[in-house]
């Protein structure tokens, strides 16, 4: 029950008080929020009725309700492996990273001026990596480690020029892994398996150790790989690689794995980081994001993301990665671990975890049971014939799950967490008894010192260090903890505390993604929920919660359209058509999915031209497999003929894929499913609360129509396949984010945040368009819930570009707004739901002055090429230097909307930072440190 | 177990690492930390042998091991009420304050221009209790509601210059209050009953509501009060006051209560604020601390403690409150409950827990069941003529506990997490239904709008809002997270995370300090694994954890020394000596203790004046109660001749009170109590790291030798009695914290911390005493764990004063050393072990900087009035100002260390504050709104 009277969590999650949407009503001129969203939104497409949601409760509620709902859950210690491992998360990391908005309301780095802390913690990352692996180039980060396989595979196709269409296994990778990669594989005329190497070889994948445990010996393998121009993928476990030859010594092109080990819980399945790294030759091949070492306007060094242009906004219909989303967070907490334990902790680590595993195989092989190898790090697969269930079954009465490979094998992963105790238990249960045993099994010799020597990895030993290195990094980032990110289509929205706390619970961080049905329950109650909630909200009839990123989402949902048609035999359609005002990541997915993209015009306004779609789904009606359209437009604008255009599609043969970036704007007043969608994809980050965490995680869910249910990603764990991600759930553990917000929202919270979001986006508009043009209004001159503003009236007066106005926005103390995107010279504003009248004033109000600054240097009152504006932004060295021979003050640099105690100055780190020296001169991780002498 | 090879939690607490421990000594010219020990402690009273405590686990194992031990904890939902009420911590709340080192890790802001956050918090949090009670004055704040109470008697007692005696109790208030008010009472020769009023009466106490929750009519009470010039002392519960009328407003003189129920868990008795409210006559007279607004240097406000003559160490042995600590972070809590509800909030909360209580009453009326009164806000009182225990033992099957009064008497509280299902299950326990009762059962009108219309109670209503508010002011403070803060006597050591984190599990948080015994097992092994360790740290023979700050402590520790002489029937030993050294509280408890202070004084080195000692306690032996020691002593070394002190006042009947500032300077290397102590208090807020919360909450556990342990704290609901502080176990919710902290470091790591500590201070004392003489060193020219610099040398040179350097030190990102104390015009430095080699160099260079800056000042290249010294501290603005008329450049003002990538620029948000104006023109609360207009 609510408590009557007292502020329920919708009016805490929304941002205007009564009084501001009221003012903020009265400035748009417009005398009720229903007025409003009916000029807006077209009444064609309007849902006429509540959602089917439960009523909302307060947060104490629904913390409670989520609790016994999670504590179905049972928390066993898991011996499972498979890719996933016990671990203990530092309490420092936990406390002061994880569990901080600071780290995990950032945005994704692209403005680096305002990124620095968690960019430099990503190189950080990357250096690791490099370390470990020994390969020179790393990026930061992928999304699990089977899509990061399926990366891996996607280079050695790229890299022979899309021509080899054979992948070799050398050896037994998780089941899981080799289903996303054979899933990702098909599509692009590509198999995977076994055999010999022959120039059709692209690749072959090694895996370090095999999904058994066991290093097996590849170099025949390997050097016919060589032989044939193959690329050696290998794919290892970084903690064993603390005491094992790293992947380059081997002879790897490439490496892959998952860093979840590294601090992360298992959570299900996720969200964790894997990690890519690659050789030098293939660094302009590398998908994702790879942070760069540059330098800014006074050459102070400083990070950004290197190589944006190889990004898929750029390749588009020639892409054939389509990842966007890291997992920015969870790679900053692998590496936070491992400057926590240095090279000393990681290696004392790796080796316990060893010498547990070899005593418990001397202990077995002296009971005479049958090992599956002579090498190995932690895993043992153990020979018992026709009696896996039954001893699997005894262990997990005492707390212990085991890997029932089959009747006859188990398979004994220990990590980190295992004790004394738990290893003599295991042992019991095959009648053995633990030898003092210090042999090692590992492959080779063991690895020595003399990686990780960055000063990093050296100098966070004490809590205190490591507890101010975290704030340091953090305080150099601008992030929704202090102040508005009006970022278009990115709905920087408020990650309510309440939502936040459930991913802290044990019962929602310690459950292995392949525990046993009844293990889980929580999680199926959790997910149930939510698969009936996303369902009702979007006006579909299945859900999947497996794609662990928006463009996961996408792909899965292109998956779903092409093997609907092959279903029914029409494997010729393949044409995919996409409006040119789309998102990049939709060409690229379509490529993915064995599609041929065809482009649509657009109108001025931004709307799809009708008639060339008309006309492009005459000529291509036989061969139609789809279109992919964004709606709300990414021009920020409610299309009339929306429905129409879906049964143009449709009468052609084809599907409608509805790319659910801008789902804020609809939830609760229309409903893709009803207005002609037969999948649409959702991004849980954006409109559904999970926050940005720096640059991931992300969930992207995709609701589909039920002649398309068959085809939702499967699991090789439930017995079905065709994954798009490497866990059941994708990134379970934080799916509890998005069940607190529906369950504290309801039906009329979620409608009214919708409504806010609109009016919030229309007050922008009208508050600055006599400044800035305002492009792309619907047909009452209404916007949807982002507003596109042009820029490019201050270049032609003032010669201020669109990235200076960008760049001065951080003096004010925002982060800019989404730049030249979907138009050049343009910042598409979205200021959400939960930004207040306070806020987006004070937004409006820098917004205006950087407009009466551009009027300066129109009027000649400071020169073009010295302003505040093209000298934006202004680091705190640099304003109290002595020397100050600009024609403006350090006040107007520094503090140009005065003095305020309630909105404090945020200063910069570092002023403009040089993208095209950092391109140029890429530098992606740290050197060692003999490098310096 | 440990993991081998694995930094054990001791290297992580500890700051410098082997190769900086190494550096140290080598600096210090020592060889190595065992020569250094052996040269600063006197052999004679090292403990030769290693502290019997457990072996040391790593944070992992010793959260799992308190889990456990916690889950033995039942969590119950309390109906039992007197004074400790459900509550729902607001999420915003929990992560964004109670969780931040930022908040928690923060010293009392005696610095106020680098405290301005919690300063403006607490300041709020007066304003809410003067708006609540109508009174114009409040503190911020006190320890418990008790205590609070026998503060106000004690401003009665001040008021009237000691003279009158009674204190007349009006109703009954909880047992608890009654027993700490009378514990507090006898030692000053006042008596607390009913009766007549008369002249001889200092105050009257009238519960608002009475422990049976029933206001009753006091009106001829007061009116009789007011004639005979006693003060009326009004109990209140601060959530009733909002839809009630106002103590002020029937009279009360003053007014008290616990703020707990404004979202600060139970946590089994505390910690919590408390509130104090005083008329206007009355404010000097208001003990603990006072936010007052003041301005700074430039004219902008600025908030500081206001008022600080007034404390202990300036009154010494005229004091009569000895309050130092406060509840800073639960005041802070309380306070942000009450800014993220609002008055209206509020109002809907108390509303609808009043009408719960309505209907419950109603309901029991109607079933023929009498109850204790007519008005009421929360709490009935049901009469069960001897089924009391019966009905209670049904509902606590059903996970219910209520409070039994008596055979006969049944307590039932309603509070903010009561349910509609709760409500029901209550009514049905006495075969009664609920009825649809409107009505209210308050005493007289209910208390309209109109309170709390300060705009800070309106504006952070959205959660993006509070969220940002509540970092605006954290990172207007320096905290631990931050920066070194080197405070003399104070200890500021790492607060490590997983120390901290059980204080948030609900079977810490949610245990009623009143619950059956068999519901606090968990508590029960955690106390009495504590009091054993501290008993073997210090020493003793017998715990007590009741005392819930330093103060409490020594007044415990005193009253057990009283309680000792006067069960001998030595009623006339009333000396207490106290060396002329001691820390302001010593003499303040010993007067409240009832004794008389007779001073030693100290010889010019710092030492107790032997020969002065030697005659006093002849000169005093009959009637020679204690002698108060603190060792090493306040000024930061160790006598030689404690044990022979010790024996002196042995030799003439006296006890050893020891006093425990410094214990970080001995644990696991000397015990107070074999040195000769017969009592001693201990800081877990100093050296067992619980966080100073920018002012509290402290606990002051006392240890005693077996003789004294019959007169330790007991407590009416134990069905002893002389309680110290309201609940048994006082602070028992943040006692995991230093449970944890010494499992985790074991008796090695509690040794080798000290070791180090000395360490750290010698190295302090070494590499500055070229540039301020460090006063006082031991025998072999070693400190103890903290330094004392002269800075008067540089008043000599230049003219720069003690508090110049303080200020300066802002600049350079350090919060100040203890400023003149305990010799005038000297910083008392203390690094502690937490501090690593490179932090504690950065300050040393600081220090050392400032020194030169001085020689420039005195040089007279700086003029005496105009220099970076006397106008520190420099916020942003005036750095940033164009107008720049000062000798020494903007860099050189605010950025004088350089700038830096690795310590970032701390930014003071003012000026140096005007101490005088604020005293001058006292302002502790913010007007209402109307007052503005």
């Amino acid at each position: 029950m609510q408590n009557k009277g007292i502020f329920p969590f919708t009016e805490r999650h929304i941002g205007p008080s009564l009084q501001g949407s009221r003012a903020m009503l009265a400035a748009v001129g417009i005398p009720s929020l229903e007025t409003l969203i009916s000029q807006a939104v077209p009444k064609s497409i309007r849902l006429e009725r509540p959602l089917d949601i439960p009523e909302a409760v307060n947060e104490a509620e629904a913390l409670a309700e989520l609790s016994a709902k999670m504590a179905q859950n049972k928390t066993h210690k898991s011996f499972i492996g498979q890719g996933y491992h016990g671990t203990h998360v530092p309490a420092v990391i936990q406390r002061n990273l994880f569990e901080n908005p600071a780290w995990y309301t950032a945005y994704t780095p692209y403005q680096s001026e305002i990124s620095q802390g968690r960019l430099e913690l990503l190189f950080h990352f990357q250096t690791l990596v490099t370390e470990l692996t020994g390969l020179p180039v790393a990026s930061a980060s992928l999304l699990d480690e089977a899509t990061a396989v399926a990366e891996a595979v996607g280079i050695a196709y790229r890299h022979h020029r899309e021509k080899r269409t054979r992948v070799v296994l050398a050896g037994d990778v998780h089941p899981q892994i080799l289903d996303v990669v054979r899933t990702r594989a098909e599509p692009l005329g590509m198999s995977v398996n076994g055999g010999a190497i022959n120039a059709e070889v692209a690749a072959i994948i090694v895996p370090w150790p095999d999904t058994y445990g066991v290093y097996r010996d590849h170099s025949t393998a390997i050097q016919d790989a060589k032989a044939s121009g193959a690329l050696v993928i290998a794919v290892a476990d970084p903690l064993a690689l603390t005491i094992t030859a790293p992947p380059a010594s081997l002879g790897a092109d490439i490496a892959a794995g998952s860093m979840q080990r590294f601090g992360v819980p298992v959570g299900y399945g996720g969200p964790h980081a894997a990690y890519l790294a690659v050789a030098d030759a293939l660094t302009r091949l590398i998908p994702g994001r790879l942070v760069g070492q540059s330098v800014d306007s006074k050459g102070r060094p400083g990070y950004r993301l290197a190589l944006q242009t190889r990004e898929q906004h750029i390749r588009r219909d020639k892409a054939t990665s389509n990842i966007c989303t890291a997992q920015a967070l969870l790679a900053n907490m692998a590496v936070s671990f491992a400057i926590w334990h240095g090279p000393q902790g990681l290696q004392a680590i790796a080796s316990r975890v060893h010498s547990q595993a070899v005593r418990l195989a001397a202990a077995l092989e002296a009971a005479g049971i049958g090992l599956a190898g002579k090498r190995f790090f932690d895993t043992l697969t153990v020979d018992v014939p026709g009696r896996a269930g039954e001893i699997a079954a005894t262990a997990e009465k005492d707390g212990r799950l085991l890997r029932i490979i089959d009747e006859n094998r188990l398979g004994l992963t220990l990590d980190e967490t295992t004790t004394e105790a738990d290893l003599q238990a295991l042992a019991a249960l095959f009648g053995a008894i633990l030898p003092d045993d210090t042999d090692t099994r590992l492959p080779g010799e063991r690895r020595a010192d003399g990686f990780m020597t960055q000063e990093v990895f050296h100098q966070q030993r004490s809590e205190t260090e490591m507890m101010r290195f975290l704030r340091r990094l953090a305080d150099k980032d601008l992030a929704l903890d202090r102040a508005m990110i009006p970022l278009g289509s990115c709905t920087m929205k408020l990650n309510a505390a309440a939502e936040m706390l459930p991913v802290s619970w044990q019962s929602v961080a310690n459950v292995h993604p392949f525990a046993p049905a009844d293990h889980a329950l929580g999680y199926k109650a959790l997910t149930a929920d939510l698969e009936t909630w996303l369902a009702e909200i979007t006006g579909f009839d299945a859900v999947s919660l497996q794609p662990n990123a928006g463009s996961q989402g996408e792909y899965a949902g292109l998956l779903a359209i092409r093997r609907y048609h092959l279903d029914r035999g029409d494997a010729h359609r393949d044409i995919c058509l996409i409006p040119e005002s789309a998102h990049g990541t939709n060409p690229a997915s379509a490529h993915m999915a064995g599609m041929r993209v065809v482009v649509v015009a657009c109108e001025e306004a931004g709307d799809i031209d009708l008639d060339d779609l008309k006309a492009k789904a005459e000529l291509h009606g036989a061969n139609l497999a789809a279109l992919m359209i964004t709606y709300p437009s990414t021009h920020g604008v409610f299309e009339e003929g929306v429905k129409d255009i879906c049964a143009i599609i449709h009468a052609h043969g084809g599907q409608v894929y509805f790319d659910g970036a801008n789902l804020n704007a609809l939830v609760g007043l229309a409903r893709p499913g009803d207005i002609g969608a037969d999948v649409c994809h959702m991004n849980l980050h954006k409109t559904f609360c999970i926050p940005h965490g720096g640059g991931g995680p992300g969930v992207g869910p995709i609701g589909v129509k039920s002649h398309l249910a068959p085809f939702l990603p499967g699991h090789v764990e439930l017995n079905t396949g065709h994954a798009v991600s490497a866990a059941p759930f994708g990134s379970a553990s934080i799916l509890p984010i998005t069940w607190m917000y529906i369950r504290m929202m309801g039906a009329n919270g979620l409608k009214r945040a919708t409504e806010m979001a609109i009016l919030n986006a229309n007050y922008i508009a009208g508050r600055l368009e006599n400044h800035y043009p305002v492009l792309f209004k619907g047909r009452n001159g209404r916007v949807a819930h982002e507003c596109i503003l042009d820029t490019r009236v201050l270049k032609e007066s003032a010669g201020v570009t669109v990235e200076d106005i960008a760049k001065r926005l951080i003096d004010y103390g925002f982060h800019a707004p989404t730049m030249s995107w979907p138009i050049p010279g343009t910042l598409m504003v979205e200021p959400t739901e939960s930004e207040s009248k306070r806020e987006i004033d004070r937004f409006c109000d820098a917004m205006i002055a950087i407009a009466g600054e551009a009027a300066k240097v129109a009027s000649g009152a400071w020169p073009k090429d010295d302003n505040p504006l093209v000298n934006a932004p202004h680091p705190a060295d640099d304003v109290l230097a002595d020397d100050w021979s600009y024609p403006y003050s350090r006040s107007e640099a520094s503090l140009p909307a005065g003095p305020s105690d309630e909105n404090p100055k945020y200063w910069p780190p570092v002023s403009r930072i040089d993208n095209v020296a950092g391109d140029r001169n890429l530098v992606c991780s740290c050197p060692p440190m003999q490098a310096y002498s």
